[in-house]
C-alpha cells in the first residue's frame, strides 16, 4: 500500500534489471510502483502482472505517456544507454527525478546535458549502481579511510568478468554499438572504475593507460579490457572488466599498514550478509615460513537487498526536495560524472593505441 | 646425520635468507649441510652456531675456499644478484651444482652466461624460488589447465607487496643499485611474473607494459612498480611489486569456465598448510541477488616446508647426475630465464616511459 510519504516511482522499460529493480522498490519503506512503461501497452501489462505489480499501477504504452502521468514523483529509466540522453532529458523536462541505470551516458558530454536539464528542473538524479547501498560498503569506507589500520592507499586492484554464452555475444544490448554501445567497459568495467575511486575516496584519476590487449567485436565494441590509473601522489589502480570470463569480481585495496580483500563486491554471494577481508600490519614470522596478522574476516547483514537500500536512499533524496523544499543532492550525480569520465578515457586510450589518456582539467 | 645417498650442500653467504634455507637441507631427506662460507671465517662460524649446524659442517672464510672443498656437491648461493653472474660461473666451473637465490642475475645476459657455464660443465641449476615447491603448487597447475573446471586461461593477476621499514628502506641490499640492483622488481615482482608464467604454462608473453607510476629511490631502483603482459592469443596478466605497502600476495586467475584465487601464493598463512579457492561455472540466482556456483576452498597439507621441497628436488636432481649419470635438468634453468626476461622488460619499459616492450625472439 502507498502511504503519503511514499516516492512514486514509474519504471520506463521493461528490461531485465527492472524486475530486480521492480522488487526493490517494493521493498523500499519510502517507495512504492505506481506505474510502468513499454513501447507496447500489451508489453507493459504483461511485466505488470508477471513482477507481481499491484492492480493500482498505471500502464503505459509509450515512454512519452509515462512522462505526463501526474501520479508519478520519479523514473526508474533502464533503457539502453544511448537512449539515456533523450530520455533523461525529457524526464527532467517533466519534473520528474531520475534513476538512471549505468553507464548513465555513452560519453561524459552527453551525461552533462542530462545533469543540466535536472538542474533547469530541480530534479534528484542519481544512478542505479547497487553495491556502493550495500551497508558492507559504509564498512569497506570506514576500513580504508582508518590510518591506523589501512593507513594511506597505495593501489586498488578490481575486476568484473562474467561469461556471456554464444546468445548474449550475439544479441545482448550490451554488445551492440547503437544500444549499450561500451559493451564490457560500459557494464562491468563501471562497478570496477566506481571501486577505484571509491577507495580513493571519490579523487580523479590524473592519467588513465588501457592495457595492451583489449578484446572488441566485429562491430567495434568492448568485450573485454583493463587499465592503469594514477593519482596525482602516487595512488594506482588496475581495473579489468571482461564478458569473455568466469563471473570474478575482486577489489583488492593495499595502504601502507592494512589490505582489504573484496570477492563479491558486486553482488554478495548471499543476499543476507556480505563479508570482507582485511589485515593490518601483516608480516612474517621470524624464519619467514608463515603470517603473523592474517587477514580476518568480518560479516555485515544486510536488513535490505542493497538494490532496495539504493531505492530507498533515492527516494529519501527525492522525498526531502518533494516534501521539505531541499535541493537535490550532487553527491551522486558528481560520482556518476567521474565514473564515466574514466570510462570514457579507458575507451579513449584503447580507440588510440592504449595511448596514456590525461584527465588534468576534465 | 649424512648418508651415502644425501647430496652435501654448501652454503655460500651467510644472508638471512639462508638461516631458512639451511633449516631447510636438514629437513630434506636426501640433502645435508656440509659447509659453510663467508667472508670471514669468524662471521661463518658464528652463523653454523647460531643456526645448529652439526660439528662437522666445514668453516670456509672465503667464498673461495667452499669452491675448492671436495666434499661438497653442491652450492646454495644467496649472495646479493649484482654477484651471482661471478660466483655462479666459479662454482660451475669447479663442478659445483648451484641453487641460485632469485633474482638469478641482473639481466638475461648475465643468466645466460652463467647458464653456459652449467651446461660446459654438467652440473645442475635451479632458482631459489619456494612456493612453486609447495604440494599447494601442483594442485593449482592441475585446476588450471582442467578445460572442464577452468577452461581457457584468459587473464591471471598477481600481486605481491610489503612494506619495509625505514631502516629496509634506506640499507636493505634490496634497495642499493651495487647489490640487489633490480628492487622491488627483482625481488617481490619475480614471484609474481613467476605466478604468470606459470598460470600460461610457462608461455612467454608477447608483450610487456609497465604501468605508469612505478616509484624508484634517490639511486634508481624500483620500489614499486606494476606492467600488463599480453600472449598471443588474448590472454594477458597484470603484475604488482612494491616494497611501500601492507604485507600482500595475490593470484586471481581468470578462466573462460574458472576462477582459481590465492591469498598467500608465496609463503603460506601456515606452514603445515595451504589453502586456494576456486569456482566452476560461477553465476547469478534468477534475480542476480547472490550466486550459484560460489566459491570453494580446497586446502592441502604440506608434510615438508615448501623451502624443503625445494631443496629435495634439487638433490634429487643432482643426484641423477651424481649416481646414475643423467643429464642435467632443463626444466627449472628454463623458467628462471623466462623470469628473468620479463623481468628485464619491465625495466626496460620503466626506463622507457612505460613503452610497451616486444618479447619476440628473446
Amino acid at each position: 500500500m502507498a502511504t503519503d510519504t511514499q516516492i512514486r516511482i514509474g519504471v520506463m522499460g521493461c528490461a531485465d534489471i527492472a524486475r530486480k529493480v521492480s522488487r526493490a522498490i517494493n521493498l523500499a519503506p519510502n517507495a512504492t510502483i505506481a506505474a510502468v512503461a513499454s513501447r507496447s501497452l500489451e508489453k507493459a501489462k504483461s511485466f505488470a502482472s508477471s513482477n507481481g505489480y499491484p492492480q493500482s499501477t498505471k500502464i503505459h504504452g509509450s515512454y512519452e505517456s509515462i512522462l505526463e502521468d501526474p501520479e508519478v514523483d520519479a523514473l526508474y529509466v533502464p533503457l539502453p544507454t544511448s537512449l539515456h540522453v533523450e530520455w533523461a532529458i525529457r524526464a527532467a523536462e517533466k519534473g520528474k527525478h531520475i534513476l538512471l541505470e549505468k553507464p548513465v551516458a555513452m560519453n561524459v558530454a552527453e551525461f552533462d546535458k542530462i545533469v543540466a536539464a535536472c538542474e533547469a528542473n530541480g530534479v534528484q538524479i542519481m544512478d542505479g549502481t547497487m553495491w556502493v547501498h550495500n551497508p558492507r560498503t559504509a564498512k569497506l569506507q570506514e576500513f580504508l579511510s582508518d590510518s591506523e589500520r589501512f593507513g594511506q592507499l597505495k593501489t586498488v586492484q578490481s575486476c568484473f568478468s562474467f561469461a556471456g554464452d554464444e546468445d548474449f555475444l550475439k544479441n545482448d544490448i550490451r554488445v551492440k554499438p547503437g544500444l549499450d554501445g561500451l559493451g564490457a567497459l560500459g557494464d562491468a568495467g563501471w562497478y570496477t572504475i566506481r571501486a577505484s575511486l571509491l577507495a580513493n575516496n571519490f579523487d580523479l584519476p590524473i592519467t588513465v593507460t588501457a592495457f595492451p590487449g583489449a578484446v572488441l567485436n566485429e562491430s567495434g565494441v568492448i568485450l573485454s579490457c583493463g587499465a592503469s590509473l594514477t593519482w596525482e601522489d602516487g595512488r594506482t589502480a588496475t581495473i579489468y572488466c571482461s564478458f569473455l570470463a568466469n563471473l570474478t569480481m575482486e577489489i583488492t585495496a593495499i595502504g601502507t599498514k592494512g589490505t582489504l580483500r573484496v570477492h563479491d563486491f558486486i553482488i554478495p554471494f548471499q543476499e543476507t550478509e556480505a563479508s570482507f577481508t582485511t589485515t593490518t600490519k601483516a608480516w612474517f614470522n621470524e624464519l619467514v615460513t608463515a603470517w603473523v596478522n592474517p587477514p580476518t574476516e568480518q560479516t555485515v547483514e544486510t536488513e535490505l537487498p542493497q538494490e532496495a537500500c539504493m531505492v530507498r536512499e533515492f527516494a529519501r533524496l527525492v522525498g526531502e526536495i518533494k516534501n521539505n523544499g531541499a535541493k537535490p543532492d550532487g553527491f551522486w550525480p558528481g560520482i556518476s560524472r567521474k565514473t564515466q569520465l574514466v570510462v570514457d578515457a579507458v575507451k579513449e586510450s584503447v580507440d588510440n593505441n592504449y595511448q596514456q589518456i590525461s584527465l588534468s582539467g576534465r
